[in-house]
């Protein structure tokens, strides 16, 4: 058994340094690579591939795994999850053939530059018949990986949380149609005017980077272990928690875009770093599923960077930094604005009561490519048309509407659901936290230090050792229920709208 | 043969894609790695290492390699010269245990941030227990690749510029020391008073980026292939044609550091960007010779940078950006600023004539070092007289002396000799470039266009399909003569300092 652990070891290390490799590259591609180099990037990054698929899918370590998986309960915890996960990993593998996995790869590479140009020049046109590669490949995929109890885009959803399915999404999201959209409906009845004039003036770039850079510190971010840069999107990447990385992207005339996708990666970026480093050398050292991680950025985007507490701490800094611009906004009038509900074209720009509409949206299209009703060639049209039924305002340019994501670029169908599912989850999450931390104290005195330290203990440190939910239920002693998400959505919106 | 051929190719693609992830990790690391990160990084470097080794050194390669060499009449001229270099190497990596080279590795993989660190606390003991291995490293490699007609300290030089040898080199250096020290001499005692007062001055540090980025177009570097970055110590680092970067660092207080380190690594970064583009997949797609390399980079820097007519095209540019530093700083006055000659501590800022000392010093302490006479923990010490016998003046910290080069942290003994050789290239190909190209005119009209493209023909395009000594040879028409390299010092500085 000592020697199995240890062979194993071995194969795991090799693989991560194949997947450290692929991290770089991305990295690279996504925040600096010259445009022209990256056709001979997809060669290397096709071998590389190769390389790790060949390791993977190799006798040796399938009958590691194998071998392990059978003994699982003479294994450590932390080991035996992680043989559980490879066991499961393995035989989604192997049901796809290596050339497919492979031209898929190297499909990846090129991708997001492609969509990048795309989405620059605005034309749906220039990114379809990659998209059309993309899903194609995808639907062959999910014939490969269907099995009784889990056909079509079930598949897909599984990929990002495991268990989770069409049936469970389509409750979840009825309630919240059930009773968001109703209130939503008063909300835009109301009387309140709420002040956007300066929220269009030009603010310098060069003065948001340092604004974000002071956020940085405001949330505890350890500089030592990672680093923030600029992409076209913003996101999150991490190899264990001594490297965590994330991107932001600045717009001069949309000032609080950069402020709210800086501290929603942050949410992600803390979770990463606070994972035990003892997990570093595991394949569960990283967050536990898609909507854990969303739970954490978007707790932190939302309910604690757009409460009026954080901006009672940090508005001056903010004034300070552009006196011309918000000289004569008031602290409350500059709440009223981060919390304004409308409806509006770009979904990370969305706020809190609109947003699940706007991943609603993609789980439809998504559900239509995968159940055939739709082709890729309509995805433009079929955007724009569920876009006004359910905003009521017409998409006005590609790079607005079904160019705005990176996901779908980097081949991420399933993905998107995830995202409401932890909205949901940080609201639970939240309610709970309030018993046992003074938030508004910790949060006025210009840090996030009690909030990381308990997220650390109850959510974080764990990795992915254990099952999403099972982390859920042992944080906070009850099982995922969406009900805390209306209840809190209803009772802040109340208070702001005053209805 | 057809068939030995596609298989070489094969698993040559298989270790440019391992060279290529080893290319993205050291960009990283030099530029902006979190600190934190480096110690896992460097088991993922060791395993990739490994892979790389393990493949280089498989029977299947060496047999390919040795049947491809025996008949390699019948190869077309670029893989023939591709496979003359790949039996060298094979040679040379299997007289290193496996072992040894990967420890190798992975200690490069972190000796330049702890290098980058101990340079920052000024502190020679701080890096002096990592030399120490990285020497004794070297000096065991030394003795595995001795050979009856190579031995010692050759077998290093030979690893840099082929067939290079100590005695060559003294001979050199002796020229020099002959005809170019009792002319220094006469500058120091000229009564030319050069003006310096304000490049001591405070000059913004974006504002140099900014110039460095207009220096970008002047010369021509293709954006789309390539980038600007920063990191402790310049350098220029490429993958093939497509894929060309290098870095700058910018100092406050030493505005034309940046400057002219910029125009030295464009100069090799042209290189790399104008080799031909279908070597891209081959191995002789990069410079043919660190001295090579160092030609263009130096002939970029000295002979067109700091050239009158650069500045009358450029200074107006550089005076707008520092308005108030430069008002009243007159060309002539900002031309003989740079182009003045004295003894200083920085090899990357010394002038033109002063460098080749620079040179000698490391020559001599490598020499030192590997013949015995020399142990690491003396370096600093050693360093320190050895410039005040050349200079005249103390070292005044180990920032400005023993640590001031990245090129020992990275194991490059053998390398610097390989500087002034480049000089004397660069002064060869500039006498006979000026007989064909109106040099002063190109500059004149904000461009080098006309002499990147003779560089292009003459020099650039062939990569390393032939050796560098040919490629002078084919370029000029005749053999590497230093004479060039002392007259044309002495003509340029007769005139500034009129002498």
């Amino acid at each position: 058994m000592e020697t199995t652990i240890k062979e194993y070891e071995l194969i795991r290390k090799k693989l991560k340094a194949y997947n450290y490799a692929m991290y770089m590259i991305s990295w690279d591609s996504a925040t600096e690579a010259p445009k022209g180099s990256f056709e001979d990037r997809g060669k290397y990054v096709g071998v590389l591939s190769e390389q790790a698929y060949l390791l993977q899918t190799s006798k040796d370590y399938l009958e590691l795994v194998n071998e392990l998986n059978e003994n699982k309960d003479k294994l450590d915890p932390v080991l035996k999850h992680e043989i559980e996960l490879a066991k499961k990993e393995n035989d989604r593998t192997l049901k796809i053939p290596m050339n497919e996995y492979i031209e898929f790869q190297v499909l990846m590479s090129q991708s997001q530059e492609i969509w990048a140009k795309a989405k620059n020049n605005n034309s749906f046109e220039d990114f379809y018949p990659t998209l059309e590669k993309i899903v194609s490949m995808q639907r062959k995929f999910i014939k490969y990986l269907e099995e009784d109890n889990m056909k079509g885009y079930n598949v897909l959803l599984d990929m990002y949380e495991p268990k989770m399915t069409v049936d469970t999404l389509d409750d979840f999201f009825g309630l919240l149609k059930e009773r968001l959209v109703p209130f939503f409906k008063k909300i835009q009845e109301s009387n309140i005017n709420i002040r956007t004039d300066f929220a269009k003036l030009g603010f310098d770039i060069q003065k948001q980077k340092e604004f974000c850079d002071y956020l940085i510190d405001v949330l505890g971010f350890d500089r030592n272990h990672g680093l923030m840069k600029e992409s076209e999107h913003p996101f999150t990447s991490g190899f264990g928690s001594n490297d965590v990385r994330f991107t932001v992207h600045y717009y001069e005339h949309d000032f609080t875009s950069s402020i709210f996708s800086c501290i929603h990666e942050l949410g992600h970026a803390l979770y990463e770093q606070q994972i035990d480093p003892v997990l570093n050398d595991t394949n569960v050292g990283g967050g536990a599923s898609m909507s854990l991680h969303e739970s954490q950025s978007r707790l932190y985007e939302n309910m604690l960077g757009r409460s009026h507490e954080f901006w009672e701490a940090h508005y001056p800094k903010l004034q300070s930094l552009f006196n011309e611009q918000l000289k004569d906004v008031s602290l409350d009038e500059f709440h009223m604005f981060i919390n304004r509900v409308e409806a509006s074209f770009i979904r990370t720009e969305a706020d809190e009561l609109t947003y699940p509409l706007h991943i609603m949206l993609r789980f439809d299209l998504e559900r239509a490519l995968f159940d055939g009703d739709l082709e890729v060639k309509d995805l433009e049209n079929a955007w724009n048309e569920k876009f006004y039924d359910y905003f009521g305002i017409e998409v006005e340019s590609a790079k607005k509407g079904v160019l705005q994501d990176i996901h779908w670029a980097g081949g991420m169908f399933g993905y998107f659901p995830t995202y409401a599912l932890g909205s949901a989850y940080s609201a639970q999450l939240y309610y709970h936290l309030e018993k046992e931390v003074d938030i508004k104290q910790t949060l006025l005195s210009k840090t996030t230090k009690s909030i990381n330290e308990w997220m650390k203990n109850k959510i974080h440190l764990v990795g992915s050792t254990m099952y999403p939910k099972d982390i859920i239920q042992k944080a906070i002693n009850e099982e995922f229920n969406p009900e805390y998400y209306v209840n809190y959505l209803i009772n802040k919106y109340s208070k702001i709208y005053n209805i």
